[in-house]
């Protein structure tokens, strides 16, 4: 989800009085990516999923933002200019005293040959879009007469890689589309629909626990039909095969061959052009480390270097500023008390407004309950290690909102610059993560209980999913969509070009 | 609306014991355009005006009828063979041992220079979201800091050409789209919008009565501000300009320039290129003779000279057998009585079985009143000049969808080809036309009486359009399609092409 959106919103409140905000995104409208599943399919319309920029900008009737549907191409730091092309053709410069980038992220291919050319994303209204039209093509072309049995399977064959969220969501759409609507209108081609889901790891939805990950393993393999490839890296996609090879200790690395119809990318996030340029012209890489992920930003989201640029969400990483070099400072302050772990772990919740490395999300405090006095090199050396095990919060929508909200209020709450240095470093929560598995079941892995299937857990799901949405409008808007599939079915008609005369 | 669909839906109750249908068609649903323009506006979306062709072909499980999605390139005639193009590449054929012709008809641009390349129509869903999009794309455009305000004013005037109900519901579902929505979320930009609707009739909806037609033209110009340009006919479309000349008797004949940022052509209508193909190869224009202007059907719809095959809607054009052909028979079996217009009255409601040119909407039964003896030359021409004054049924909706209703009922009700040959021949009834004007407020010119406005006239329109539409999902879709707008304004986000990577 982009986080702009939830700074725009909790930016309102104080706009008039101190900021003259200004959005730029190449669309306008925000996409609540969680339902993007739900659009590939037709069980929900575009439309539930998307927010326009200015049901925000205007609040009333009075303006509290600028929009411009525009690319942002380059940004010139010195002289504190954006440059922007607009979608249509043109180009204009926007002048800024702060700068946030919260431009998201892409697929990320691995570099895998051919992937970007012959497989389909999920990051977009459009991919879902897209997605939906390649589906019903391909349902349509194989209900033609001329097309062969051999040609109805490889059409038919659906092949979703990666088994996080995005992926296992997706196959479950798919599957339950097929199940549901389309084995209603081409009962003839239902023997030749299959559906494939490709994991490199040994089990789907790996960031949840082990038996969540063997419900959905089981809701999707038994009561839909699809077949898992567990332990399975795609090492290749080209426009009608698939080629994988097995991570099992002692498997053939001979790769091996599926005919698809269609392959769905839904593994791995990426920068896009204009975050790689700022890398490549900002921060070159340091023989020997590894190469950045994302903008670095410090503790309170500003781009290092650059006070009055601040970066969020998938585009970001943050890298707080080392334990280990504040040793002294810490050894010192411990004083009486002597540094020892139990004295950082009382601490901690203090500290880690400065080091977030101290969160509870990010180090195990039982290892600081240890009374054991430490002298400062091995002080120090602990102190490294914390930092070692810090990892900047992972690319989700619910991390860049909690970003959002956070700039928005150290914007709102310290008008002055130098206040903004102060701010308390950016800590998130964990609040949990869901999952559609299919057939009616969903999954959650919330901080004080689990859940696995049930006939509650998808109005569960979707009372999370609409709770979550940004307006009124867009929850409305999503509520009569899944009244209207209940009752009327999902779409199956499907866009076609613009007819030529 | 596509004939085709009524055609199947009639043609299903005896499809088992009788035919084996196969429907062709290159989109996979059928449209309902009396609602596209709401759907240029976003007050429905594409789904409420489409019926995808499978919810028909289906009937419980059971096949009824084969569909396959392609464009149907060529006809012959002689082997009974139908050439397709699949719409995605291939090309196969399709033997019949009967064919109905129903492509319905496109756009005429009456050989105006490049109105194809610079307008848009609105006759398929792809036009309607492309006329959305482009409406949306000027509004961001004319956002941009860059434009000037001159460039405003020309990207957000909406010019439509064509006074019918098409080119009036369309001004009228922009104009309340900007009122409405577009006002929320670009005040800023409301001096600036324009709408104007060249017509070349002295009046609007010019088939109405002519105090409804007054009715709409004040309700587009006094409450929705659309400029009226009656009796200018336009005789160019470049990318920014339209250019009109004025048929008032004693105007300049020296056209006149509009900038626009946005043309629809809702006028007249034109042969697809199948149909053009069929004419050119089998009716040539013959010296002195007026073209073609569709497929040329005898009463009962069969295309002349191809007894087995058939054509209906927009495409066709009856050419009843002539009466003057006939008068040496008809005044003969007039008998005793002798041949009197009178007798030819009280006789016509049998004789337009054969002859639809004496059904009461194609002859004033005023005139058949005198009960003068006419000698047989004096008869013929009497009789001729009711041939003269025949007009085959107009290409309206309601017409396509009598004629898909009565040939459904022909091949159902008479199995053997000799039976449909002497088949009642085809005459359509009128059950009046609505039109919506826009600020809430439809017209009606109906057989029994008129609306003009009221605050009912918009929920009645509404009640008719629904009740016309197909299936009980169709209508489903579009009653909650009005309820999500009512509860969360028009759709104002756009979709935008692909991003490339």
């Amino acid at each position: 989800m982009d986080p702009e959106l939830f700074l725009l919103k909790a930016f309102l409140p104080l706009y008039a009085c101190s900021y003259d905000v200004t959005v730029i995104s190449p669309r306008n409208y925000f996409t609540f990516t969680p339902l993007l599943p739900s659009v590939c399919a037709g069980t929900l319309s575009p439309l539930s999923c998307i927010e326009p920029v200015r049901s925000l900008t205007y609040r009333n009737g009075r303006k509290v933002a600028d929009f411009y549907e525009a690319h942002c191409t380059d940004v010139d730091f010195k002289n504190r200019i954006v440059a922007c092309d607009s979608r249509q053709g043109g180009h204009f410069k926007v002048k800024y005293d702060y700068l946030v980038i919260a431009v998201g992220s892409e697929s990320n291919t691995f570099g895998i040959k051919d992937v970007a050319a012959n497989a389909f994303f999920l990051k977009e209204v459009e991919h879902a879009m897209a997605i939906r039209k390649k589906v019903m093509n391909n349902f349509e072309l194989a209900a033609l007469p001329q097309t062969s049995e051999k040609e109805r399977d490889r059409l038919l064959h659906f092949v979703v890689v990666g088994g996080g969220p995005t992926g296992v969501e997706s196959a479950a759409e798919f599957a339950d589309f097929i199940k549901e609507d389309m084995s209603k209108y081409f009962p003839q081609l239902i023997p030749h629909v299959s559906i494939s889901l490709i994991e490199g790891g040994s089990r789907l939805l790996g960031t949840y626990p082990p038996d969540i990950s063997a419900f959905a393993e089981k809701t999707l393999t038994e009561e839909l039909h699809v077949k898992l490839l567990l332990r399975s890296t795609v090492v290749g996609v080209d426009a009608t095969s698939v080629r994988y090879v097995s991570n099992e200790p002692g498997a053939s690395k001979e790769p091996k061959e599926l005919l698809h119809g269609f392959v769905l990318w839904a593994s791995g996030v990426g920068e896009v052009p204009l975050v790689k340029k700022i890398i490549a012209e900002n921060f070159p890489n340091v023989e020997g480390k590894p190469r950045l992920r994302g903008l670095p930003v410090d503790a309170q989201l500003r781009l290092l270097n650059q006070p009055n640029v601040y970066a969020l969400g998938d585009c970001a990483a943050i890298a707080p500023p080392r334990l280990a070099d504040a040793a002294q400072e810490l050894f010192s302050k411990a004083g009486a008390a002597e540094p020892t772990p139990q004295w950082l772990g009382r601490h901690a919740p203090t500290l880690a407004q400065q080091f977030p490395q101290l969160s509870p999300l990010k180090f195990n405090f039982a290892k600081l309950q240890s009374n054991e006095h430490l002298p400062a090199d091995q002080f120090k050396s602990f102190l490294a290690e914390i930092d070692a095990a810090y990892r900047p919060p992972a690319p989700t929508a619910q991390n860049a909102r909690q970003e959002g909200i956070y700039l928005a209020k150290v914007f709102n709450e310290c008008p002055h610059p130098e206040e903004k240095a102060d701010a308390p470093a950016f800590q998130e929560t964990w609040n949990g993560s869901l999952a559609y598995v299919g057939s009616g079941q969903a999954v959650a892995h919330l901080p004080y209980f689990n859940i696995k299937g049930g006939f509650l857990s998808l109005p569960f799901w979707k009372a999370v999913y609409t709770q979550m949405q940004i307006t009124w409008r867009s929850r409305t808007i999503c509520l009569f969509d899944w009244l209207k599939t209940f009752f009327a079915g999902r779409d199956v008609g499907r866009d076609h070009e613009y007819y030529n005369h």
